[in-house]
């Protein structure tokens, strides 16, 4: 299951404990890439050969991308990543419905205060232009508090967002009650509530297909599933209605106008059939190694508190905890001088200091919350290396704790 | 010179005359790619070891661009593409006025009415806004009338946009003039005019250094010079100020959120350096290669129209004619056959039937408008092959005038 790394890496034997920021490219998506990196350098949108076989290549990614999605292959839009399709599914539907003859203020759109900037800089943005974003509350597990939903949801209510999958604390949230309470929302006000999934997290460890999910918009990041970065998904069920945040060709049915990147999506649609064909079995081995690396650490650190669930609605891969008064950042740099790559936060939220949004808002509490490390693993991490790092990490509490 | 292609491709003698809508990546381009397609897939916002790689590369990457166009590397932002980057240079500067208390309908803006969509799709869309979008005449070549220009200018004129060179009819707009109107214009308004050049098709054939340029914005895209699809920039100049467009993590300095795709990143810095070292040299062979051309076409289709100008404000690798009545679709699908690309417009415009608005523009001429081809030759082009070209087009001209 090594697939990735140099082998001067793994002489080194550097351990990777930071899957939530950026995946290796699976071997396989590489060479499904390759032709595109060269010979085959058409523009998708060009009649001759050369576009042709672009044009091909760019609709059977969309069709293998459907297929593990378990959906149409029309409802596929490629785009240049994750960020950019949670902009497109929330500008998107609101600006669909601001010109179709709703005004910005007569919209509401319900989050959280836990989501990833791409979803809460974006509505940030349209409470500038007058939409109501109300903020549901999350339990401190980080699950979407039901009965708070209920309440907040109104008539004006077009878009609810949430991640699948908390990129910071691993909370996966219970799609079937969310889109319960949406439904009878809907039926009581006698309005469409757009579902908007930020899945950022999800493909290689949770099913995706879209009506297991329930979801009307999916937004999915290439990067995060072995596939290549700057390459993102957004995947619409049929009543979804979004309009295009860019402006320029008729690209992707018009909603993301500009040149294919081929390869990438190529690569794109490879990882995907991938990471969903497994997704499974994957998940099972990675939540044994996660369980009893999250044993390990909390013996060995007592002063250690985990940061969301427990359990099967803790996604596969992610380790998340608080060492209250710890200099997280400091611990994150001495750990990658011993070989371990692992991080305080959410890359996106930047690498410099400053306390988890996420945690801070679950905890309810600053000492907490500027004190998280995120281990997020892979399908190959074992619990030995998760034991060294417990070790490793005891060894720099207590240097630290001696000066 | 023969760099792309395939063996079965060069064997089989295609002759692709594309490349104004997509170019071959350049293999060391690609060569500094691999590492990032494979062991180094660290994200650049990380702070460990594999995320100090990423971000050592992108900022290498910037550096090279920045030291081809003559201009620090803080002014250059990285992009998904030429039309992420049209948006960003158009509606980045408006939506930055319009944040600082400058309200969409004291806002006006001047273009050209041959732009390609990435640029009149984002004014159309300002101009629903409330901004006033007006139209520069250009003479029967694709130039910029200056004393129209001069007319249009008003005190509220926030930025100018034109193409530096027409991604169809090859007219390259003659800077300096362009620059002194709007400067004159500046002085007597006391105002500040955005000068925007959509570079897309420039940097294998012109100078791009900031300063030549006298631009403030200068958009590119990296698929068309030789780097990979998928990658673009925004190179602004010291007092361009421009808010970003898409909303979500701090990345390029908030003006391009988003994890940086840093395989496509680095292949654009390496195909920019190698784009505009050599860019003089390229252009003087195929300069030579498309007169002959020209002369060549004209010669054997007397009923061809050249489109565009003549010389050197001509666009070194464009060739542009409309053979009246004929139906120029069917035509470049019979020239596929017989082994050219060619196209009839921009590859963005769409692949369908339809007049060229450029050479409608230009000609005011709907039959010429419908019956337009496209020859974009590369640095190994040769006089025999768009000799051959000719042969095939005169052949196929002489059928379906006889059906």
């Amino acid at each position: 299951m090594k697939w990735w790394g140099s082998d001067k890496d793994r002489k080194n034997e550097r351990v990777y404990l930071d899957w939530a920021s950026a995946t290796p490219l699976l071997p396989e998506a590489k060479v499904a890439m390759e032709p595109f990196l060269g010979s085959d350098f058409g523009n998708a949108s060009s009649i001759h050969k050369e576009g042709q076989v672009a044009r091909e290549t760019v609709e059977g990614a969309r069709d293998r991308v459907a297929r593990a999605l378990q959906t149409r292959s029309e409802y596929v839009t490629f785009t240049a990543g994750g960020t950019e399709a949670n902009n497109l599914a929330i500008l998107g539907t609101v600006n669909y419905l601001h010109h179709n003859e709703r005004n910005y203020s007569e919209m509401e759109i319900v989050t959280t205060r836990i989501e990833h900037p791409s979803v809460s800089r974006v509505v940030e943005y349209l409470s500038g232009l007058g939409v109501l974003v109300k903020y549901v509350d999350v339990d401190e597990e980080g699950f979407v508090i039901l009965a708070h939903l209920r309440e907040l949801l109104s008539e004006s209510t077009v878009l609810f967002s949430v991640a699948y999958a908390n990129s910071e604390i691993g909370v996966v949230q219970k799609l079937h009650r969310l889109k319960k309470v949406l439904r009878e929302a809907e039926e009581r006000f006698g309005s469409k509530i757009m579902f908007h999934l930020d899945g950022a997290q999800a493909p290689l460890w949770l099913n995706c297909q879209m009506d297991s999910a329930g979801a009307d918009l999916l937004s999915l990041d290439s990067g995060k599933f072995c596939g290549p970065k700057g390459v993102g998904l957004l995947v619409s069920s049929k009543r979804a209605k979004v309009e295009n945040v860019i402006y320029g060709g008729g690209q992707e049915a018009g909603l993301r106008p500009g040149t294919e990147n081929v390869a990438g999506i190529v690569g794109a649609g490879t990882a995907m059939a991938d990471a969903q064909a497994n997704w499974r079995e994957r998940a099972q081995i990675a939540r044994a190694v996660r369980d009893e690396g999250i044993k390990i650490l909390l013996k060995d650190i007592p002063e250690a508190i985990l940061n969301g669930p427990s359990g099967e609605y803790r996604l596969a891969n992610n380790i998340n905890i608080s060492i209250p008064y710890l200099d997280t950042e400091y611990a994150t740099v001495w750990l990658d001088s011993k070989g371990f790559s692992v991080s305080t936060k959410s890359a996106c939220s930047g690498a410099g200091g400053g306390e988890s949004v996420v945690v801070k808002v679950v905890s309810n509490n600053s000492v907490r919350a500027s004190s998280t490390l995120r281990f997020t693993i892979g399908p190959d991490t074992s619990i030995s290396q998760l034991q060294k790092l417990a070790n490793n990490l005891r060894k720099f509490i207590d240097k630290t704790t001696n000066l």
